[in-house]
């Protein structure tokens, strides 16, 4: 079996490739060729410890197998290791053999970045040229990056909880030649797109800030109770997701439908529009929001890639297991 | 990290050391200090394979994470390898950061064989003289072997469904100096402990085959539909299990409480038994009945003792990872 730590992720696997990754297996889902199994996720009773797995199968890609892991609140602090802390294991399909092991920190951010641009380039208008930027954090940055190369933006304009984080996404910004500005909620309503990638358990972004023509990618909610946007913009939006389950139980979309906003129907696969089944954005008006949940078959996906990029570049560690 | 390689397995871990690694899990268990979690388990749609994750915390004995893997049902025949296929994985609770990865099928055959051979422990009258196997097969043979080590047993007796595997049970007591007799079903009425270990969904061992004063570990049933006794003899029996739900679930006890002949009240967790705050058998006329259904938390007990056997003799192989 192959393993690929987390300190060569970095080298192997770019930002095209996760894309690629996260597209195919969001189109596989949503042809019902791939799905993820249910997610296991406990709160440990120990250093305040979120673990779980989240698995799923491929079977046209051929991944198999799960990312283990979670959110270990004190460890920056404690320890200077990151907070978030995951693997991913592969599993040959054919035999129930472990395949790989891959570091998945990094790839963690690259396939969340992946499906929010994923997103944008199927859903957002062609003439898109605002980006609108709400959350300034770590991820933030994987995120902007990314969106960046879907659209040829002119403008990024950010708003964050904490101002002072602003200056993270205006690097993101500056470096890919984009002029960046600092706007409060209301002036989001020059965005063409908005990510919103914060950890808030009541909504910052409102119906009012977003004007028509807007997509939306709510990245930052994957757990009951967490909130980023007034539900009343879903009611008024076409609202996708990766996973429709995740979506109205964990995701930016539960509020809305506890509230009778929208009904779980109104929710759909992303993978529908990107396999032609479903039309997506049909005018300019339109609102689209992408409910980005997070599910294992993205971790697998790009893993996979990272496995035989490393394979063919002669840097996996074999070993004989 | 380190990985233990399957091939090393052998070498490393005695029945002794799995045998006290599986009673302080189960003792931890019951104490409430380590829980397993939901287990995924899921048919693939590929190869008929039945895939999934075993999961657990152990607060005292600090091992953390999983068994992934399940049962590929061609592999022997389409490609020579055995057909269980699994691999513990240990996280370090401190930090979630993955600290070994170890090979899990032997260490499955062990841990489930040190199961049935803590409940003749703690379960079987002292003057066990005479132990009856109904099964034959591959993992009989662990549990036979492991089995023989708890009491002073003077005679084996073995039934199958195929008589023609019996010399492998047959093998294994001759090899302990214990003599064999292979017996019809009443003819197990003769024995003081009685392992059951097949993968029936019907049962083969009736009320009327079993003595009063005898142990019984059902270690066979596993999943829905199963079984490999008569749930009239669990209504006589004190019924101990590894874990209480997945007894009255998907174990030996999921027909008896179907039927109504006993409650989940009435199945009582081996641990409070090696705890002391039960009892266990009380009279050398109890039927005591384990039902051992298989949970994560005995793989990651033995996995977590190899690993630690494996650094302190040198041959951990060592990953940066």
């Amino acid at each position: 079996m192959y393993i690929v730590p987390e300190a060569m992720i970095a080298d192997l696997v770019s930002r095209e490739a996760s894309f690629e990754a996260v597209e195919q297996v969001f189109a596989a889902m949503a042809a019902k060729d791939a799905y993820n199994f249910p997610v296991v996720r406990e709160a440990i009773g120990h250093e305040d410890a979120l673990y779980g797995f989240k698995g799923g199968f491929d079977r046209v890609g051929g991944a198999l197998g799960l990312k283990a892991g979670g959110y270990w609140p004190h460890n920056l602090e404690k320890r200077g290791l990151i907070n978030h802390q995951s693997t991913v294991f592969l599993f040959d399909p054919d035999t129930g053999k472990v395949r790989a092991m891959v570091g998945g920190n990094l790839l963690t951010a690259l396939r969340t970045a992946a499906a929010s641009s994923v997103s944008i380039k199927h859903l957002a208008r062609a003439d898109a040229r605002v980006m609108g930027m709400v959350g300034a954090g770590h991820q933030a940055t994987f995120q902007l990056r990314a969106a960046l190369e879907q659209r040829p933006f002119e403008k990024v304009i950010g708003w964050n909880y904490h101002p002072e984080m602003l200056p993270n996404i205006e690097k993101v910004a500056n470096e890919a030649g984009v002029p960046f500005e600092a706007v409060d909620l209301p002036g989001m309503a020059e965005a063409d797109v908005i990510i919103s990638i914060t950890s808030a358990f009541a909504p910052s972004l409102m119906a009012d800030h977003v004007s028509p023509g807007t997509h939306l990618a709510c990245m930052g909610t994957d757990t009951k109770g967490k909130q980023e946007v007034e539900s009343a913009l879903l009611a008024r939006a076409k609202v996708f997701t990766d996973e429709v389950a995740q979506s109205v139980s964990i995701g930016e979309a539960q509020h809305a439908v506890a509230a009778g906003l929208i009904a779980e129907s109104d929710v759909t696969e992303i993978g529908a529009v990107i396999n032609g089944t479903h039309p997506g954005r049909t005018s300019g008006d339109d609102i689209t929001l992408f409910d980005g949940t997070g599910v294992g078959l993205q971790d697998l996906a790009v893993a996979s890639k990272v496995v035989d990029l490393a394979i063919e570049r002669g840097v996996a560690i074999e070993v004989d297991f």
